[in-house]
Formats: structure tokens, sequence, C-alpha cells
């Protein structure tokens, strides 16, 4: 055998990064078409197809900002618009993102103050009201928190967040990243009484990393009308001003060709069909996993509390002593399968499955199948009959 | 769930179909360009790369015509070159397609004789030479032969036919349709005596169906160089007027910006590697089948002769009584699977799975996979642990 | 200046072939998708579009055949179907393709009669009538022409041409290649009383070269059903048996993939204005080189008669010892315009402006500029004013 | 002629706004494709090659920061990095696009100063080092200025406004927006002093609009580090401990994909010939302007200093009265090309003819003859032969 055939392994690779995501040929397509004057009617029509397209994803009426940036741009729209230096928010751990979005506060000058958590476990939403509570100067201006982190592979019940709040009568707003559920898992902006919530194009919407944006409620935009914290490229109000695009600079027209199509196609299938496709999708991947653990000494789910286990990523614990990293090098190089590493402390302990987006049974049983060759390649102890629970699932 | 989501099953479609077979995006994106004028420089050396290509494909010096055509055609264009109406050929039967080349060979006034065969067993070669050596005065003019036989995945030994030809003494040609075969098994065309040499784009060349053509001994040339039957569109003579790009007419010059790139990948990966990457993913397929053999109640491997197996398609008997139709229709509107299905005599009787082309572990793992869910979901009966059986082979 | 840059002129190519055209980006990404069963029902429903599609610009309703193949191969159908060996055909001269038409019939083993003309002034259609009528025997079974002569420029009055058959009161039935005129200049193929319409993919069309079909009326469809002559891999009736693509072999399904998007772009724009458009740019067209001609040293339009010239294609006869050769090639190794050649007989001494197909003001304006400026690059003398010239001709 | 052919336009789009521009084919096709783990190894190697491409276009050995946001995102991370609320920087009034970034400053709250000038005329440099050698205090941090100033069609000197901060002794740093000149106009950040240049990818490197870069200086990296005010999203320091791709959050990998392609491009063509094909596309452009003005009525170039006219857009001024609305209005619905407008308080007075980046003479032809065309049908007045006298610039 050549070297370049080592190099460049055959055939389509296998995706299950838990994002970006698998893009489909039709957005690929859609995409691929020569460039339009972002002042056009053309492009005008496009963009606000594309606006009221995504507001029903996110189930709101309330306000829609999109930016050239990635879902760290996002954040930190959410955070140059609401809030100034000094300005204190608490945040629920939950895992990696959680800290990230914790540090990116810290960075901007805001305090953060932190419900910390058991990353297997999730976090006690009663902490929250709890904390609330005491904070009679109503110095807390916002609880932050990470709808669906997609290190640990865990959900947080935001509508009980919600009402931990209001129940501590208290003013703070509640942002919500949704990077890694929006479009995947069931998501209700306006009814769950979120202020903020932060997606991106590379999960759910199926879509190459390179737009963001946040669903802003009608009181987080008074909050941001009144903030005179520096800011200009994710301002807001100067993006209000920025018609009818409302983009600081040239519109990435491409990004929306893109999200036309992903819209599209989202709603041909429908939402509740593309949340049932997940749930069913993720219920086998953890049955896969769930055999591979049977005896005890194989990889087993990270999540511990069954509830919570999400339906777009699933992380999986490798066995004691066993690090992620072989597999996942096999997997790459002689299987063509991408599968996702742990992130800052479960580097090497864990390795992720995504199962979101473009994916179907086929796709999700060769990924499967093929974790488990690589176990066997590489050596990794498991107990065997992972596909054949995940078939089983799949067919009940 | 909504209509749509039923009318259109999300993801990608898995086509195990034995041909055409998956496209890779490289091919795709290198015929999905502007148009260039046939004649030009740009197009000539274009050209000339893409018949070197092949011929190291074909593994031949001699002559090669291309036609606009499909596959059929190049089975004309190598009769109407070598035969006059009244000829006699010999065809050694092997199923669906060697009966569709000698009705093609009657229908242009070709006097057909047949090597008679079971299709599960394959023909027996020393018949061949039993019947050229009844042929004293050399009425037969030519053997001809399908290497692979898409319909029942099997293989014929070509140099043993060959063998039997020259023991016979007999100046018979030798005509091979590799259309399955090339660049999937391997396939020596000058070495193997091969006179003419049929194939295809649509399968080991992973293109679009839309051209064919035919490798040309020398021997044959003369052959045709003195038939005076009519013909024109596929002319090899002609041909060799219009240069330089000996086309009839316009050349598909979009087939041939896919040919460049799909030689380009076969010779990256280099064509040993090629054969031994369909040679361990035909064996994990017949390891999955026999696996779902196992207690006698199952779908089993249609060939019965183990060393005559295809590696690009596996033929798959269903059990006595259960249709395949109900299995492939759950298989394509369910889970997006496409398999082949039974030609001729053999609908309903049996289905196929096309290993050949752009596949690799995962593609073949999905489709092994959801072959199992789609029999369980179509209650056909069968013994569990094929995919395991075919993780197993591939580990090995 | 370095070598690739002169091997390789940035931009876009400016594509001024007469055939094949430029295929539209939506065109190019409509069949830039994977493969697909062509037994599946969802292709069959492409084709059934595709042909009632095709239908609709031929303007028949009577019968229709597809081919993998290019315009000869179309041609070959009609004569392989319709003739046999020994059979008479009369042939309207028209230039370099009718004559293609001819040489095929002949090595069919058709006798073939010729009504002779001046290709600058294009025949006498009452020498057709004359002819036939002298034929008390009716053993001329045909009249074959070639609707728009690519090679001169030229029309041909086919209802005229209909007219002459019946005023002689003979049963001939009348052949029509309409491949490079199909979709750019009107054509009734019913109302006309053609018999059998040659169409290929490559031209107004706005598809690659690859695919070619034939119109065919019912008493064409007769006289097949009765001829005995060999034939296969067009044999019309076989192809009824074919249910239900009636292709003979594997369906070219991208070539489908791409039809049923440029039906959808024709219908989109609607015939009428298709044809509008191309009579607009044929004028501008015409008004350039008249312009050029204005002091009669330069090039002038090579057809003599007005009411003939076509809307799909300008044949340019250059001054008097000056070749068409350098400045052709000065207009793709300099500005990479891509300008056609004269064929047979015209070669350096025409040189042909494709505007057909996907063509609009500033892709038409920025050929004749760039070919005023290749006039000046090669020394070819012309009187400027040009590009002025069909400038006003599009704005009046 | 039907709704959906005045709607649609026909034809490929002839696209002449000033940016973004034309993206050619091999890149659209390049970004066509499936996504990839932006942490693997076959990423971090297009990472790689992409970061050192770029600096070879800017001429730096110095630092490079990209980002996944629009040219402005870059802007905000050059300001923000360098600068802190209550800093003091000196900015060269050219157009529109220093009014921007000066708003963009004055929004972080950074104090600006504006060398005030004539638009038509451009800035006097002269008049930097008047100001900064009054600066005893050292208070001005930084001269900011636009290099081609997209609005007007104009150039700034950058080495002269190097020399006269130097000759100031001043120790303040030169800022630089390239995003209209990079890859079309000369540029040499290292050997002109510059410290930080802001670039995009929707220009002359033919990309989509989605990511943005700053070359920087070793001297203006010290400067950073040094610097306290609160950032994250475009933090340098913390980009260098993202390695290896130094993006905060996900890498949008597609427009690494493309940029891959288009550095091949540029370096296949080498950026002196790239320099040179702007310059006498920009020539022929600006001879077309002249002949109209001929009379003096008609359009005219509206920049006025012959040696700062702009290689990559020419603007061009109206005729008293007469608005260009209607037609570029024209232009766009009739004809198919898009042409700039002017912007802020030239909207409506001037035109704008982007020719830079994947241009070549019949693209630009067809965009002056189109011009010509819809100026006619739009009845603005002007002298004729704007065509010819591009043709004879270009011949010459």
């Amino acid at each position: 055998m050549n070297a370049p055939s080592n190099a460049k392994p055959r055939g389509r690779q296998f995706f299950n990064n838990p994002g970006p995501t698998n893009i489909p040929d039709r957005v690929l397509r859609a995409m691929d078409r020569p460039v339009m004057d972002f002042m056009s009617d053309e492009f005008v029509a496009i963009h606000h197809a594309c606006h009221a397209g995504v507001k029903r994803v996110l189930k709101t009426d309330q306000g829609l900002y999109m930016y050239n940036a990635s879902g760290h741009g996002a954040w930190e729209a959410a955070l140059a618009n609401l809030f100034a230096a000094g300005d204190t928010v608490l945040i629920i751990e939950t895992g990696y993102f959680s800290l990230g979005w914790a540090e990116m506060a810290v960075n901007l000058g805001i305090k953060v103050e932190t419900i910390a958590a058991d990353w297997r476990k999730g976090a006690d939403v009663s902490k929250v009201g709890e904390r609330l509570a005491k904070d009679k100067a109503h110095e807390i201006k916002a609880v932050l928190c990470v709808h669906n982190e997609t290190a640990t592979g865990m959900v947080l019940p935001l509508s009980d967040i919600r009402r931990a709040i209001d129940e501590a009568k208290h003013p703070a707003l509640l942002l919500s990243d949704t990077i890694s559920s929006l479009a995947s898992i069931e998501y209700k902006m306006d009814a769950w009484g979120i202020d903020v919530t932060v997606g991106g194009s590379q999960k759910g919407l199926m879509l190459p990393t390179g737009m963001s944006f946040t669903g802003v409620s009608n009181k987080a935009l008074d909050v941001a009308r009144k903030n005179k914290a520096p800011r200009h490229y994710f301002h807001w109000e100067l993006m209000n001003g920025r018609a009818p695009q409302k983009f600081m600079g040239t519109a990435p027209v491409h990004m929306f060709f893109g999200l036309q199509e992903s819209l599209k196609m989202l709603e041909e299938e429908g939402l509740d069909a593309v949340f049932a496709r997940h749930a069913r999708l993720a219920e086998a991947t953890r049955a896969a996993v769930r055999a591979w653990a049977a005896d005890g000494k194989g990889p087993q789910l990270y999540g511990q509390s069954p509830d919570r286990l999400s339906n777009s990523v699933t992380t999986v614990m490798m066995p004691e002593g066993v690090s992620s990293d072989p597999l996942r090098k096999v997997a790459i190089d002689r299987y063509n399968l991408s599968l996702g590493g742990g992130l800052g402390p479960l580097m090497g302990k864990v390795f992720r499955i995504g199962h979101m987006g473009d994916l179907n049974e086929p796709m999700l049983l060769g990924c499967l199948a093929t974790t488990e060759l690589a176990m066997k390649t590489a050596g990794v102890p498991f107990s065997p009959g992972g596909v054949d629970a995940a078939i089983d699932s799949l067919a009940s």
C-alpha cells in the first residue's frame, strides 16, 4: 500500500464531531454561487426571509441581531451590549463552555459569580434561586448559562431556571447559549422567558462556521439602550441604524445563501420531526454506549443524570487509565471517522460523538460500528454488541 | 410528523446499488465548471492525459476508443466494428448481462451460440475449449463474456478462458465486458490476451453515467479494418480521422473533467491499494451475509463458488418465499439506503449490495447495519450478528 | 510577467463558440449532486417531467426518444430506425453539417441525393418540390435538412419545405436537425409537419454535451415499426420496452438533473422572451459586423440572404487574404475570449460568434468589444465603431 | 414578456461593485466541500499555509491575526488592542471609510483628531508632519488612514506618511486600512513602516465576505501587550494562546479552503502581474470616462489628482443635476450589470466601477459598453466613444 493512501483515506469522511457539523450538499450548493450586492433588492429579500426564519426556529417574536463572527462573537455581543465594566453576573457551571463564557466576561471587566456544579450530574437549579434571593440589592444583573454543554453532553432545564429567578422576585436577565442545541433540541425563547439567546451557524443550522446571532428580548433591549459602555462592532443600536441589513460593514451574503436553504430544509422536515429524529438517534447512541459498558470495563456515558443527557452530543468516558487519543487517532487516520475529543480537564479522558444536524440512521450506525472497529483496532476494552443495541433501539 | 419528511428522508443517501456508484465530491466538483472548446489546446491536453490514464487502468498498450454513450453503446461498438450480419459469436452465460449482450448481437444480425451455465455456480471454462475445438471451420469469430456479472456478483477467470481458446488453437477474438469490475478488481487486458474490453464511466471510475470505452487489441483492429458492415457513430476507423479527440460529434468535455480527477484519485491511492480495499470490504460484506444465514433461515450468498465471488458486488438470496421488494422499499423510504434489486429472473428473489468505487469502512458498515435494521423493520428473518462479523473481518 | 499568467489568462472565459454554449451556474449546480438510482421513484418523476418539458420546447405532442449520445447519435438514431440499406433520402445542402449527416447516411448504406446550394445564399426550396414531383415511384423516403446550419449561420424555412413536399403530393418524411436552433429560435415541430427532429443538450438547452434526442411523429413511428434493419442501442421500439426510462442501459441521471433546471429557466423566462432575446442580441451582433465592414475592407457577414441569418450564430467572413486563425488565437490566448473557427472548406476563412443560450447584453458586448480589441491586436483591418453600433441597436 | 424574466434578468451578472468582488469559480468550488475538524492535522496544515501566504501578500515578516469578522471587525481589533478609552489618534480624512473608522474609534472611547482634506484632491501629507511636530507630549498614539478610499477611488502615498511621522520624530504608530487595495495595488507593509494593516477577504483576495485580518508590527505588538483595556473576541494575546489556529472559538474552515485557492491563483499569476493587470484595466476605465466627459457635459472622473487615482475602483461623478440612481437601476434591472453607488454625501452624485480582483479585458469591456448602453437607456448625457477609448488603451 502506498503512502498517499495512508495519508488520505478514501471515501467520505464520517464527521461526528459535535460541531461544526455535516453541511448538507443542498446547503453547500446554495452557497456555491456568485457574489451579490448586499444592498440590492434581491439580497434584502433573502435577508428578511432569513431573519424571519431564524426567529421561527428560536420561537421568538422579539429582537434578533446577526453577526459576521463565530459563536464567541455572539457571546461578546450579549455581554458588551448589556453590561459595563464592574457589573456582576451569575453563571451556572456546566463545563468547558460555561467556563469560557465566564472568562470572556472577566476579560471584559465584568464580575462573575459561579453556581458550582458536578459536571457529570449537572447544576442544582435550586441554588440559583437561593443565591438570587440573597441579592437584595439586585447587584446581579443577569444569570448566564449554557443550554446544551457541548463538552459534557448535558442540558439544563431552562424553564426551571426562569422559574427560579421569578420565584426569587429578582429582575436578573436570563442569558442562554443554545449554540449546540438550536434546531436539534426543543427551544422556546419567548415561552421560557429567555432574554438573550446566543446561537451560531455551524451546528443544528448545518452551515459553515462564520455567522452567529442573538435573540434579544424587549427587556434586554431596554437595558442595552441605557448602557453607555464602549462598543461598536457588536453594537445593537448602531446595527439598527444600518438598515436594511443591520450589519456593521459588508454583510456576509454567502452565509445567508446557505441559511436560506437550511431553513427551508428544516421547515420541509418540520421542527418537531427534527427534534424527534435527534431524540431517536441520540437514544440509539446511548444504547450502544450502555452495551459497551455492560461488563463495567468498557467506555461509559459521561453524564450521570439520565434526564439531562443531550440529544445532540454524547460524551463517552474512557475506562480508567485508557486514553481516548489513540482511539480517535486510529478512527480518523485509518477509517476516516472524525470523533470529538475531550475539552479542558476532560482531554484524553473522554471522546464525544456528535449526532446533531444532518444525520440519519445509516450515518449514525456507520459511525457507531466504526467506533467499535476502532476500539478493537486500538485495543480499547469494551463489551460487544453496541451496534446491535443501537439497531434494536432504532427498530423499536 | 409531516409529509415532506416522509417523502424526503434526511441526511445523506447511502448508495449501495452495484452501479452507478458513489461519485466522490472531488469528481463532482471537477465537473462543476464552465464549458471548454473541445478543439482547444487546453482540452486536447486533458483528453490525452485521460486516454493515457485509462490505458494504465486497463493495463493495455494497444488501442482505446471512447464513446459518448452508456456501456451498452460500447457493447454495440465492439459488435458493430468487428462483425457483420451473419457472423457467429460464442457467449459464455453468466447472468442477466450476458443475456443482454447476446440479445444485442441478435438484434444486430449476428448469430449467437451460448455456453450455458448455472448462474450460482458460474460457467465451466472447459466447455469453451471443447466447443471451439469442434469448430474446425472457425466459424466462431469471437468469444464474448462478462468479467464481473453485476446481476449475480460472480467473476469469470479470464486468463483461463484465453488459455482454453489458445489450447483449442482457435483464432477467435476474446471480448470481455469489465463494466462492473474495472478499477475495482484486478484486470490485465494485454497480459490476459483480451482483444476487446468494454468499460463504462459509472462504476469503478466513479463518474456519472455518460461515457464508455473499448480497449482494442491490434488483432481486433485488423479485423475491424476489414469489416465492411455499415456503421458510423461507433466506427473506429472514422474516429481515428477525427483527431485530436476521435469523437463523432462534440466531445463530452465534462466527462473528461471528471475522468481526469478520478484517475488522479485512483493513482494517488494506487491501483493495488484500490483492489486490496475492495477485497477487504467485500470480505466483510460476505462475513455479514454468512452470519445472517447462520441458522439456515436468513438471507444467504447467491454465489456458490467461493473463488468466483465478486469483490465489487454481493448478491444476496432471500429466504424461500420472502420477497426482497419490501426490504428494499423500507431501506430507501425509511432509512435512505439504496440497495440493488434482482434483475430478470432474479427479480424479488435477491437483493444486491454494491461495494465498488468510492467506499470505506464506515460507509460499508453503515450500509450493513442499516440493512440489518431494515430486515428487522420489514420482518425478514435473519440470524443476528452480521455487523459484528463484518467488524471482526475488518479488524483482522 | 511570469509564464503561468500567460498560460492561464485570468478572469472568466468568454465562451462565444456556437456550441457547446455557456452552461448557467444554476444548471452546473443542479448537476453537482450525488448519484441517484435510475429505477427509483424519485428519478422516474424527474424523467417524466423532463420528457414533458422537452416536448413543450419542441412543440410536439408526439413521440420523444432520448439518447446517452451526442447529436451525432441522434442523427444515427433517426437514420437507423427509419431506413434500411439501399433506401434513398434527399438532403438539402446547407453547409458542413448537412454534409456530415449525408456522410453518415452513406456509411449506413443509405443512398443520398443532394439539393445543392450556394452556402452564402441558402438552398432554393422550390428545387425540393421539383425533385419530389419527379419521383413518381416514391423512391425517396425522406427529406433531410439542417434547420440552423451552425457552420454558416443560416436558417432554412422549414414550413416552406413541408409545403413543397405536400404540394408535390409526396409521402416523404421530413427530418430536421435543430441542434443549434432549439430553444434559441422558434421551432414548431407539429405545426410545421416535421416527422423527426434531432436535438442535443449542449446548445439552447444550456447543458453539457452528452444527451441528444429525437422528436418523432406518429407517421415516422409507423415507418420505424415496419423497418427490419439491424439496430439496437438507438432502437425506438426496444426503448419503449425499457420503461420507465426508455434508455438502453443505465440512464444518465446527471444530464436529467441539469435538464430539469434548464427547462425551469426557459419556462421562467418564457420561450417567446427567449426567442426575442436571441433576436435582439443577434441583431446587435450583425450591426457590429456591418460597421466593421463599412469601408469594404473589414470582416463582413458571411450570409447574404438577410431573411435567413441565424439568431443563434453569426458567421463572419474575413477580408480576402486574411486568415481568421491569428485573430482567434490572440482572442483566446491573450484575452480569454473563445470564438468559433471555420469548418471544412471555411477553415481560416471565417470566424463564428455564438450568441445562443445563456447570454445577455454585457456578455455579448464584452465579446464584441474584445473581438475589436483582438482584431486591433492581430492587425486585422476593420472599420471602427462596431461596439457603438451594437449599443445603438440594443438601445433602440 | 412575462414577469419572471423582468425580475430575473438572464445570463451572468456583471458585478462591478467595488467590493465584494467577483469570486472565481475555482475559489467557489474549493469552498464547496464538506466540513473539516478545525483541530485536525489536515486543517492545521491549511491554516499555516494560508498564514504564510497572506504574509507574502502583505509583504511582512511580522505578526498576523485573522478574524471571523468583516473588515469592520479588523478595524475594531486594531483599535481595541492598541488603545484605551481616552487615548488620542489622528486620522487622515479621505472619504466615507475614514469617517467610519473615526466614528468607531469615538464609540470605543478614543479621542479622534482629523487631518481634513478635499475628497476630490486627497489629503495634504505635509499637514500630518506639521500636526505631529506640535505634539511634543506625544499624546497622539497613532496615525490612522485608509490606503485606498473605496468611496472616492483615490489612494494615499503611505510611505510619504511614514516619512512625515519619522521626520517629526514622533513615536506614533501608523495604521492603514488596505481592504480595497490589497492584492490589487502594490502594498509593502514592512518596507513602508506600517504598524497595523487592516485587510479583508472580499476584495483583492476574491473571497466571500467573512474573514478579515491585521498584519501587526512587533512595535505594535509591544503596545498591545501593555494595553489593559477590556477586550476578548479580538484580543491578540489571547489568540496567541489558542494555538494552533489562534481563533477565538471555532475557526471558519471554509474561508481557509477558499483562501488557499485564491492565494494559489495570485501566485500562479504572480503579484507583479496582478498589479500590472489592475493598472491596465484601470487605465482603460479612466480612458472611457474621459471620453464620456469630452464635451464637458457627461460624467467625469471624481478624483482630481491624477497620481492618486485608484487602480481598483473608479468613482465617476454625474453631470450636475443628474442622479446616478436611475442609471444604476436600469443597469441592474435591465442589463444585469451591478455598479456601485455613492456613499454618504456622494449618494446619487456618483457611481462607482469596481475593477479589482478576478477581472479581465472582456469582463471590463462588457461592463463599460453596458454602462454606455445604460446611460443611453436612462437618458444620461455623455460623449460617445468610451468603449473605443478603452479598447485603444488596452491595445496600446
